[in-house]
């Protein structure tokens, strides 16, 4: 029998209001612990930017009126009580937040902490979707790219008896971002998301949020062999509605487990890491059948460039 | 309006025996090209490998064996048929088949045909799967890898009012593909295929096969803004019995129009190539949000590499 037996959950999260303080949004992580607990799963993965609202629909002037949002230190006073909990239930854990660096930086990140208490990883978003400055025709902004630093790389640990690798939201809709943690061995994916059901840029594809959600995940997982667990803030916070369908696919492409409702709710399923090997030494094994010296353009190019060798028109 | 309107079809194949003769098969070809007309359709998409059977299902010990399956010239004595009656009609063809150079070279190759008949584009298949050697364990063989070299890039074309490009069989499940044609401005992809129902290395996949073909391919479309057509040969030819399901995306990843037999059938669609411009312009504006200098790993490596810095075992 497969010694990379894991059951893991994702810990879906309802909305939480601007006034909801830092320490019950840890009571309600640590009532999905307790339920992941009886449960007997070994990780838990929480959404995006899980501490707070998620603030980036807002425009603030001034940048020390995001400061409240940010964690500068992890674990921190009221993150301290998640970090012991799970340590003593022996439950490992993935968490995203927004992270201010002693350096000023900030970032939309994600750490991974293993069964035993250590953060083996931390991840910050490579694809920061929205705009920098305020729009007022929208109705409500998504100002990731004014209040957030870019991320520079997909790096992947080993932990959970596996190779593990995290992406956030908007990452999930590149493909580039499977691949580079497949390239670097991930079986296991772990993706918080906030989607937001209005797309203010193109309303026709509100309808589909869910469609393109699952999509993604799916093709991703299959095409590189991986398990993915895909994991929102759901419902409706701020005046916002947003898109739940928390899910846990496997290397063939199905979901295997996903969300009911869209609050605090745990998703669970068994993985074995084994089954990755299916699909990693067969059709996706890289080493045989990938043609990197044919995938120039992916990058050498940022944009579109024409048969005729021009940028795209937009 | 848009002047980009376009009605398209898959002109999917059932079964080739393989004593059908070129003129018989072509026969076929033109006999979907004539509903295509009463159709008013303007370009039909034909399979990967549409002239023959698939005949690297077979082990030929000497070269020679298999010459008669590769077409020296395009058109040539059988095919010029083809390029007459689409020519007169004014409809446009992607057509797959076995290419010889005059310098020996093999390729599974397809061609882009405009309504006025000139050949504008050609495309050579990148990823080859199946195995180069005899292997006496299977039920079937595929040797692709064993009799055709590979090509090298992803061209795409200014035709049919838009940007097309092309992509054969196994060249849909790699994400590269999709992405180095979209970055050459591709608002259409075309792909033939030919996918055998039993995938001798992991038979558990079988009963995904139209699962996976079509997640590929809506992923593909969607994560790209581009309309895709894919086209098979189907239905039990040779004992293999193959997948059909032959079907036109739209850039929103959603199945438009799909095959309900799996033999020789027109599945139709229009298509807007401006719609493409909804995702090209927003969500995939390649321009605003790609990250191409965090995805070196996709040209830099060809397999895995695991956070040990070793390779994958397989």
């Amino acid at each position: 029998m497969s010694n990379r037996l894991l059951r893991v959950a994702a810990g879906q999260l309802g909305p939480i209001s601007k006034d909801e303080s830092r320490k019950d949004v840890v009571e309600r992580l640590i009532g999905l612990l307790n339920e992941a607990n009886e449960a007997e799963v070994d990780l838990v993965v929480y959404p995006e930017l899980a501490l707070t609202t998620f603030f980036p629909r807002w425009y603030f002037e001034e940048d020390s009126a995001i400061e409240s949002f940010f964690e500068k230190e992890m674990p921190g006073p009221d993150t301290q009580r998640l970090f012991d909990r799970a340590k003593k239930l022996g439950i490992g854990f993935c968490l995203g937040y927004a992270e201010l660096t002693t350096g000023g930086d900030r970032y939309n990140t994600q750490i991974l902490v293993e069964r035993d208490g250590r953060i083996v990883g931390k991840y910050r978003k490579v694809h920061l979707p929205g705009h920098e400055e305020h729009e007022a025709w929208r109705e409500f902004q998504h100002l990731e790219r004014r209040y957030f630093d870019a991320g520079n790389h997909f790096p992947t640990w080993e932990a959970f008896n596996g190779i593990v690798g995290m992406a956030i939201c908007n990452d999930r809709r590149w493909p580039e971002t499977y691949r580079c943690l497949a390239l670097g061995g991930a079986e296991l994916i772990l993706i918080g998301y906030n989607t937001p059901l209005h797309y203010a840029p193109d309303p026709t594809q509100n309808a589909l949020a869910g469609f393109h959600n699952h999509l993604v995940m799916q093709s991703g997982a299959y095409q590189n062999g991986c398990f993915v667990i895909g994991v929102a803030k759901g419902g409706l916070e701020e005046g916002v509605d947003s898109l739940a369908e928390s899910c846990i696919i496997a290397p063939t492409g199905e979901i295997i487990s996903v969300a009911a409702t869209s609050g605090d709710e745990l998703v669970v399923a068994d993985l074995d890491l084994d089954l990755c090997n299916n699909y990693k030494d067969t059709v996706f094994d890289f080493d045989r059948y990938r043609r990197p010296e044919t995938y120039s353009p992916i990058t050498d190019q940022k944009g579109t460039i024409t048969p005729a060798g021009e940028a795209r028109d937009s």
